[in-house]
């Protein structure tokens, strides 16, 4: 089969040609019908040699771990799903079986990194092929008649908002205001979740006009652009007090700087970028009963949900399509900061 | 293989020679080292044939749904657990697949019913057998060090009670009061659970001295008779408002006009007794804010829970303990009341 | 000043001549801009003699919970509104000082009744007035720029829906579905809520075509009658399983029975309703993890929130007005079945 | 009256002769019974001229946040409590209205700091006074029998880590580490209410073994010195992962680096001391799904909870006690770290 396969460190991913994979007991082969490019394989793509071995993944390793597809084959054992079934991969997966494991937050299982348990694409062999292998169908969630080129983002790019914005439920109330900085692939679903999931004011913030121009089609109230008095900006425009949660996809300096300024009493402050800052925290260094999280993708249950909210029309993905030899230019585009939402590659 | 089989409706269960089964793809043979009697067995034989047949459960079935054992075998494909692994066995399993399961609460599976997925010793081969097939590893929780007849009960009699009080905790603030009635296998076990996990007064009801006995050994502050006037003797006796919450193990028309009397604004009714009353409901028939819950057995990360509880020393099972042979006996203690705590066989 | 009071038990209300209240210490008086009809206050005038006197409610009683207003004069001692603020008043009122009432939950308030504290219009005098008294600046609102005659109705058909709602929030995940039973005063404000703060599916049920009409106008999904086999009609019309939540604005028979139709496990059966009914509960009486909860009226932050609902546009409460003088009239409409929507009277 | 008053910068406080108050309306006047002493308070005497002119307190300034006394008199209005009772005092008062202090949590008002609302010692007259006003009777609650010298230090050195612990819960299940960093006033309770509040292993770090054996003797499971490889430590003898919390009540640049050596997945780091810290934040800068929280003091509720965990005998506060005129001498030995527990001033 064909897979888009990074291959030389620091050189871009090739179309190679590999042998189709069998599936082994309890496992599934999966047709890929859509995966999905994201930035954290162009951070895969950037480390050095070293770094590159320090994670331990594989060489040449095929990317993608966005995936939907249709059920091709059951490994002995399997009865939980069948073939033809159209389904979309969990990506984040884990040991299944601790604590963390046990209520679906496999994205958090302490025990993976141990047990050398990755994601596709991202430590063993991922979606951009003709065929992938699933371990478990745990990790299969049944699409239906969802399109897989509309609906393969969610996995990653509308389930890792979902989860973020669930863990500020508490907070956006009615009169809250939820600040969203950086409206590219993941913050323009989360300026759409925060209008299905909240009745909080959505404002966002990002360093072109096209861009918050994008902001307010999705949904945005307000959208302004992230210079150092954004915060005053905000103060001005939007009647209210400090925000109740900000949703940081950049992770920066100069974004937390911004989140932490139009941060008060209790505000989240929710770190989703693939980054780290220096900043100061403490009764002394941050807003009174703020706090600073940094979620990680999200959990099987929730991955259900964004699917549903799918089905019910709620979320929609912006996406450019591409054939897997189209491949490495989605991954170009991506990079160079041209593509407007997601690149999907089909196979 | 020796077990324990319900064969003849109506008639005591027996002891049987059958074949040892063998672990299919993805499941594991377990050799059981200590299987616990529960009154829903005791449930299950008292049905008529008509009923036992809409219930749609074999017959002969191995009786038994509280199992801890040793890894025999593994089935093609399993490598989450290793021979030799002593661990628990997950009761009340689901589909495994759909938004209640993939967060654990495998116990309210909406599929389940409609799949024939059975709890062990519940519509199909149960844990009182000399060894049982488990279907997938997880549902297997690892019992490390735990003492095997000591902690059987847990996943049943444990687990119940403590999925119970887990929906209450929200109510259970430091100067409430949470009031148990019947202070039998999952009484005695709900009296100790509120000691561990909450602040709250606990106050037991039973119909015997020597229950109240028993209440006040396993950490009860208050233990009264469970007659008509028990909710005006703890008035007299416990100085607090209406109960915060209920745990009624009985579940009758009695147990049920103490519940309510002791209840006021926001009380949680928890019926967990495997019964059925006629009540009032209604803005005008129950108090503002109550709820009335009916909860089922426990979740995933429940039972791991719980069995952090009994390795912190926390809780303790009152247990006596038969052979293979003696099970027909101790279903009959069990059903005449002679047992104090849970009859534990093994096998 | 003119106020619309009830005067003769079993007779309709009365506009008569009173003297203008004063404030006391602490307390503060509005000048009503406008006040709300309710089913409650038709309850109360259907009491007989005894069982009115049995509330403790004083007569001649000026009727009307919903109130909102311009602070017209300060009792000594108060600070914290200034005459002139436009407000709108908590009707619920507790002892504001208990573990309930600090946590804004004085709906709930164990000591209210024993202390003689009701809500006015409902055991003191209300807001069918041109003036009314307020006993604490902590009951006002701050209503800003909102209309009064639209916004009145919020103060309980907003509150007690959306209090409901709150509670049930835990289970209306994407991909559930929440049903509505009955679509007047308080069931057109649930479809919007529920729309609003959840990305469930409704389904709205009553028993005319034109009720289903205006359910389908202020949001609901779906709308069929409310007849014995509505249960039936939704499982072949909405693809889903069992209903997440039942929001039950009837509480009689008929609606129970329709409620419980549509249940399955974990399903929150929520009887908003000023009615009882007679049901069976417990594990094998409902279904397993189900909860029947009756919550009354909301919290004071809960208020605030609906309010600022309002302000973002996310609510709309249809409403039909009357100056005091026509409010019998407004009283016999509501009586009569006549309304869509709410009563609002204009002092 | 006599009064411990700040009245020079840099210098200690005097005991002065002042005014005795008179309660306004809606205020109470309390005969203070006990009064603690707080690293805040000295804190407060460290700041420079301008620092303290920052801050905008007044000086002179009577000293003391935490505060139980008996109701002396009655402000015109006031009649929620009587002449007599014994109560407690919340310390951190907000505007009362807002959605913030409808919900208790007052010690998050967002609008306190512009109205100048402060606590009684933190920026206006406090309770090391014979004498002292509360503004409003929402703020006192009920003591009861409990003995004011025991008592008076729970209303800020126990609900504040009640408060902090509060906000762990979730993630403080059966099976869970809980680290306490730093030993002292607030620390040694927290040991207390981990034990009393959860099912953790309470792991306790200061810098001396006689502050180790305070820990053991209050509940602590283990107690090791707070060195730089006390993580090490911990996970040789704590046979578990990484900690599910971190109560920090040092947050000094030290204390964070074992906080977060000790943290893995989803940690609660809780930074409870009064100081600020430069960190590294981020999806790359720290755990998945881990927060850094900095709570404030406590909530109204919290308050009454705490207090029924002191009837109940489930928390001790350790005190030393001083009279007014030993105030100073008090204050010295909070500084030079003399005091074992708190140090309480009875007028």
């Amino acid at each position: 089969m064909k897979a888009l396969q990074y291959v030389t460190i620091g050189q871009p991913p090739e179309v190679r040609e590999v042998p189709t994979p069998a599936p082994g007991p309890g496992e599934v082969l999966l047709r890929v019908t859509a995966a999905g490019a994201c930035h954290s394989d162009s951070f895969v793509m950037s480390l050095t040699d070293d770094q590159y071995s320090a994670f331990g993944y594989p060489l040449p390793m095929t990317l993608g771990h966005e995936a939907v597809g249709v059920v091709q084959e059951l490994g002995p054992g399997v009865s939980e799903v069948s073939v033809g079934d159209p389904v979309a991969v969990y990506g984040p997966q884990g040991c299944g079986r601790c604590h963390s494991c046990a209520q679906g937050s496999e994205n958090y299982c302490p025990f993976a990194p141990g047990m050398s348990i990755r994601p596709p694409g991202l430590g063993k062999d991922g979606a951009m092929a003709e065929y992938m292998i699933v371990e478990s169908p745990r990790l299969l969630v049944p699409l239906g008649e969802l399109d897989p080129v509309a609906t393969v983002a969610l996995t990653d790019a509308g389930l890792t908002p979902y989860h973020a914005i669930k863990g500020s439920l508490d907070v956006l109330v009615p009169g809250s205001v939820a600040v969203v900085i950086g409206v590219g692939g993941l913050g323009h679903m989360a300026v759409q979740l925060l209008r299905t999931l909240t009745a909080a004011t959505v404002v966002a913030l990002d360093i072109t006009e096209a861009k918050l121009d994008f902001a307010r089609q999705v949904g945005a109230h307000y959208a302004f652009l992230a210079t150092a008095d954004a915060a005053a900006t905000i103060a001005a425009n939007v009647k209210s007090g400090p925000a109740a949660a900000v949703f940081d996809f950049v992770t920066n300096e100069a974004a937390l700087n911004i989140a932490r300024a139009v941060s008060g009493p209790r505000t989240d402050l929710v770190l989703v970028g693939a980054g780290s800052v220096q900043t100061t925290v403490g009764l002394l260094g941050q807003p009174f009963g703020s706090r600073l999280r940094a979620p990680y993708w999200g959990s099987r249950p929730e991955l259900i949900e964004v699917l549903e909210l799918a089905r019910a029309g709620q979320v929609r993905v912006e996406t450019e399509s591409f054939t897997l030899n189209q491949g490495p230019e989605a991954y170009r585009k991506l990079h160079d900061g041209e593509l407007r939402g997601r690149a999907v590659v089909i196979p």
